[in-house]
């Protein structure tokens, strides 16, 4: 099925005890859409200034992505820097420059509606809840969401996860999103408020999937996949979003009937996956050149990682 | 196979967001010996004073430990002090008292030269190497240790781990014994120091176990087991503790042949699954009275938590 996500596409600054780059192509919209492309037929709706030429563009067109519906407007493109020097997990910003992301309006292009699988990457949960609501044919919308939207606009997010199947988040998130410390009560109570299923991202430890009692008809017991101990972490940036592009993206692969739960589960491992590979080079160099043929590969691995015969 | 752990025997005062308990058994020793209680005959050797009474040894008693080397000694066993308020990952200390535990020069009783499978948990490095080299005819040596060797006694430490087979430590602990912040790499300057394999406990995120090449003659790559998301963390106290306690236990009860890949993958889900049993009551309480038929249907529990078909 058809997969379309709307979110960031920017230029990232970023440094890392690897080394430094300068604005190069990043956003959450370019991550999720390049790591979802080797499962599935990916379209993307965000904005983009004058700075963004041909060349950033193919990246995401030579892996297939459908790229009608990047709005050029007149400006800069997003900006962000940052810098994991001290700790990979967690980004130090250094600054943040909206630019032409400030006034983004979504506009989901005509060819885009007959679209089956949603992602709202993270931007303003009013905006979110307005893409979903426009896209009212979609089987299955995926979200995500951050600190800044969850103690800024508490009551535009309680709307816009009424509307969201499937939340991924970290694990910061969801106990700030809940109030709550323990992590499956928490979960608990983020499944309270609308989706039916939560996937909370732990970085180096994998993520966990939470189920709403009677969500997808498979039971409500958690799942956890765990994620490859990586030695060279080039570049932390995007990793969430290659997850979510990975678990959204075999979600669509598998066809139009019922989710089962093998299916969420093995879902889960290739979210982690093509999160893995994202760390291995800078910004989004490694998601440009895989086959699924590495990918299979490394789910191999992670599935053997603990794996009991 | 028998097993010897050599450790603490304590009086915890410990407060959670749960309640609060004064001067209830636990210990090192007695976390792990309990926990392994479940799978092999197991053997203590620690000091308590005065203060620890026939009841107190009932506990262990009644699981069928042995306790002969528990050596009673003029004055007050060691106390414990902490809180796990803000946070229950990590504990508060409001105050350590040494007491016995000061002079603590473990005794091996004649009657257990016969042991095959040594513990040393957490004391003196010292004292570790003292008892591993007294003990010769030992054919497995698992360790624990902490920030506190780690930092104050290196060069102590350092002989011991030539001496130790399995080193059982948590993330923060290899790190900072490796001198490195990426997880796998520091693992393997831990595996350069002595030790044919290291587990590392992540908490709530379960345990991965490093293999030195060509130890155990299984292949060098890594194996996780998860930790089951739980509701209900009443104590954290002895988690880490009956996390090894398990873990050796299975080990020890595998017999006497080569201990193979999948037993020791096994394993690594016995040590969670005893870990997680430990924090659903304040201390010992749960350990006191499992019954085997629960481990294993946990075990399972752990085992679904990952399986893919």
């Amino acid at each position: 099925m058809s997969i379309l996500v709307v979110g960031s596409v920017a230029f990232d600054t970023i440094a890392t005890p690897s080394g430094q780059v300068k604005d190069i192509l990043g956003g959450a919209a370019t991550y999720f859409a390049l790591a979802a492309s080797y499962f599935t037929e990916v379209r993307v709706v965000a904005v983009v200034g004058e700075d963004f030429t041909p060349e950033h563009e193919a990246v995401l067109k030579n892996r297939g992505v459908d790229t009608r519906g990047i709005e050029r407007t007149q400006g800069k493109t997003f900006r962000w820097g940052g810098q994991y020097l001290d700790n990979l997990n967690d980004a130090k910003t250094d600054f943040t420059e909206l630019n032409v992301f400030e006034k983004f309006q979504p506009r989901i292009p005509k060819e885009y509606s007959d679209t089956q699988i949603l992602f709202l990457a993270n931007i303003h949960p009013t905006l979110q809840a307005a893409v979903r609501l426009e896209m009212d044919g979609v089987r299955l919308t995926g979200g995500d969401t951050m600190n800044f939207w969850i103690k800024g606009t508490p009551r535009e997010l309680a709307e816009t996860l009424k509307l969201v199947n499937v939340l991924l988040i970290n694990d910061t998130e969801t106990k700030m999103l809940a109030g709550e410390k323990n992590l499956p009560r928490a979960a608990r109570k983020v499944l309270a408020m609308g989706p039916s299923a939560l996937v909370v991202k732990h970085g180096e430890y994998g993520a966990t999937i939470f189920f709403r009692e009677g969500a997808f008809g498979i039971g409500s017991h958690p799942f956890r996949a765990p994620a490859l101990p990586i030695e060279e972490v080039k570049d932390p940036t995007g990793a969430g979003d290659s997850f979510a592009g990975g678990f959204m993206g075999y979600l669509a692969s598998q066809g139009e009937g019922d989710i089962s739960r093998e299916v969420l589960k093995r879902a889960l491992f290739y979210g982690g996956v093509m999160g893995s590979f994202a760390v291995e080079r800078f910004g989004t160099e490694r998601l440009q050149n895989l086959t699924r043929g590495e990918i299979d590969a490394r789910f191999q691995v992670f599935r053997e990682l603990t794996h009991l015969e």
